[in-house]
């Protein structure tokens, strides 16, 4: 089976051959292509004009409106108005970088600093999770002596130079460089029950290779919910062994929370936790804003330290007022409105939804997560180990015209990716598991 | 003399080494340099807290305000109205990434094409400077298969890992990757009267070097303006031979637009155009979104599809409907209050008014600039060659008592770097100039 990229996904729209195709129109596609070129990346084949956004939901310009299963930026809820307030009022007022003082930055800092173990006394912002983690990488470098990364095999961590070296989901074709290894997730498919055990055995393995090439350890880096291969999640801790195998080698761990952090797998604040593992690096992204461009990292004084010896960082747009305001009301919003709480709660409903659907169809093979971070294995014949991307695609485009936006993950894109607001109601739930049954149905 | 590294600025307060003295307190300097650690970069040794801005001013805590000629980014006006109403508008009704289409977005994008070349046919947008110019090396290189690339002595193009190895004024210590190469400044002290012979010729040098090492030459990346250099603007024209040479030896050109761009320079919207020369790639950032994080790139098509066919690039917090909104917003007064034009005329007059003092104060050596863009360099002994980096603090601190924010250039801090917003009133060129005529006399 050809592996295929998730972060294209698999049923996106292809900017790049379908170019000649669009070349004179002016409608909205025809424009995009010509305007991105190459770059283009939409969903869909037949890409949607979005509107407006509220709560759970998006509406296109036709009026049909989608329940959103995609996309974990909003992740407080599309537009949530105490978000958006926060950072009008702010932009009205002063919107500078970091090198004045700001009562509400600091405000923000302490705030976020307090969702974390006391030991990772320093936080540094950036504008995307791309940019925290290409810092992490450094850091970890400087840290250690050492040049080399273990990483999973689908796993996507940025689109900086340095961070898609160490993203193989983000690779058309050619090779991870040789100072990166990466090794199968952590999935019962390969490793049996023992997760724990066999997936600590490849970064050992890994570990030694990249020592064996001169390069040394200097940090393992996992998304804790290993969203982009396929949501890993359970059991809670498998990552402990492999954490301690890594810093026995020295090199780092780098949490990259940009998927899992901020409450979404219900059970903690951040992912890691769920694994009772200390990280010396934690990054974050994606929700930190609701939309706001805004990331991070938590780092150990001492290795920042040591990084700052050598070069200078500063980010000119980050841990602005407007971005401090922003992050401030995001943490207030998922405090307030028991966001992390209600992950759990709708999380634990979808899982019961959706094992009760493989109850009834036993092509769902598959059904694992945390919160509201969810993977749903498709298999054609019902054999959990032939999972399928072409049932996957279908699904996703029959969910489309059954009004939910869902993704795919994956090696082979034979993951169903659930991940909405967390913000979602029970009526949401129902929706969704009503539109799976119908699109199931569609799909025979 | 030992070179000084802007950007960190030499009257930054210093978190790394005031880190002691600030632990146990609960002011916000003490917070600050607790939350940021040895990455706390602050204005001044006793740093302001800032609460407000509005057109070129900024107002502190303790209710003194400030004319702001030193940030960059607000550059329409602090806090824009225009600006703040589209980005809380859009925000208010759907902030989503760009793989669905969205009018504003193409609206935006085919607005932002049209400042370029023709053959500049796409645009990537990223959310910052950094993020577009780590996009451009990787371009060049791909395109060129070489690996090599040319910089100026002092130049700052941001704060990614592969955007460090090819920023000379970020390093505080160590050298410059055996792939970069830089070049001095081109600076008539350095180059005498023929800047254009002189500067190309160390290109061709440079390039010679590479192509020694076996890296080759992947591009020549230059702001147009030389803004960390020092502030080099003419005459106009004088990269033209640089560009040639690099294209003979097979490179590209990247116009780092980040600083000269979006008007500024008062001659053009871009900074390359006052030079007559074709860019490869053009990247752009900090006034983009007048603080909203945006940023990106202009592209040659067929550069971006070679790029596209190893990787997948995409952005996501680029693009979205409030980052659209922003920027068409950001055109638009540009547009409508003929900032560009208001640049060059608010800028001759600042020029002959440093011009005027000069007379008076024979330690002003140099005035040099374009537009709104302006360096002046200043000598204690009225010795043009020997200009200085400690008369240049101290006439910044001295200019804050004044209530001007001012900032340093130059590979020793000699030069006053001189950027305020494009919506500068004549009435502000004369307190700025009444207020360094002030500091001058301070200084003595």
């Amino acid at each position: 089976m050809k592996p295929v990229r998730p972060i294209l996904d698999m049923n996106a729209y292809d900017g790049k051959t379908s170019f000649a195709q669009t070349k004179e129109g002016d409608d909205l596609l025809s424009r995009r292509t010509r305007n991105f070129g190459a770059a283009s990346v939409l969903f869909y084949r037949d890409p949607i004009e979005m509107v407006s956004g509220s709560g759970c939901w998006m509406t296109a310009a036709d009026g049909t409106s989608y329940l959103d299963f995609y996309n974990n930026v909003p992740s407080v809820g599309h537009c949530h108005p105490r978000v958006v307030a926060a950072m009008a009022e702010q932009a009205a007022k002063l919107n500078i970088n970091s090198r004045y003082l700001h009562q509400t930055t600091e405000e923000y800092l302490d705030r976020l600093k307090a969702t974390f173990p006391n030991y990772l006394e320093n936080i540094v912002l950036t504008c995307s999770g791309s940019e925290a983690n290409d810092l992490a990488l450094r850091i970890a470098q400087r840290a250690t002596g050492a040049r080399g990364f273990i990483v999973t095999e689908s796993a996507y961590h940025g689109n900086t130079a340095a961070v898609t070296d160490i993203s193989p989901s983000a690779l058309k074709r050619g090779q991870l460089p040789d100072h990166v290894i990466a090794i199968p997730a952590p999935s019962k498919l390969t490793y049996g029950d023992d997760i724990a055990a066999g997936f600590a055995d490849e970064v050992n393995k890994a570990a030694l290779v990249l020592q064996d090439r001169g390069y040394g350890v200097a940090a393992l880096i996992a998304d804790s919910i290993f969203s982009s291969d396929g949501v890993f999640s359970n059991s809670r801790g498998f990552l402990r062994l492999a954490v301690a195998i890594v810093h026995r080698a020295g090199g780092l761990f780098i949490a990259d929370e940009v998927q899992p952090g901020f409450g979404r797998t219900g059970d903690a604040f951040w992912g890691f936790a769920r694994h009772d593992v200390e990280p010396d690096i934690v990054s974050m992204g994606k929700p930190m804003g609701n939309g706001f461009p805004m990331a991070g990292i938590a780092v150990r004084p001492e290795l920042l330290s040591a990084f700052c010896d050598d070069v200078g960082y500063f980010n000119t747009f980050a841990a602005s007022p407007v971005a401090s305001a922003t992050g401030l009301a995001v943490l207030n919003v998922i405090r307030d409105e028991n966001l992390q709480a209600n992950a759990a709660l709708c999380g634990k409903s979808l899982r019961e939804g959706l094992l009760h659907l493989a109850d009834i169809d036993g092509r769902i093979s598959d059904v694992r997560g945390a919160g509201l971070f969810i993977g749903v294995d498709l298999s054609p014949d019902g054999d959990p180990a032939k999972p399928s991307g072409q049932l996957v695609s279908d699904i996703i485009n029959a969910m489309r015209e059954n009004r939910v936006l869902i993704g795919a993950a994956g090696k082979y894109g034979q993951t169903l990716k659930i991940r909405p607001p967390l913000c979602l109601k029970s009526s949401e739930v129902d929706f969704f598991i009503e539109a799976l049954a119908k699109s199931l149905r569609a799909c025979r």
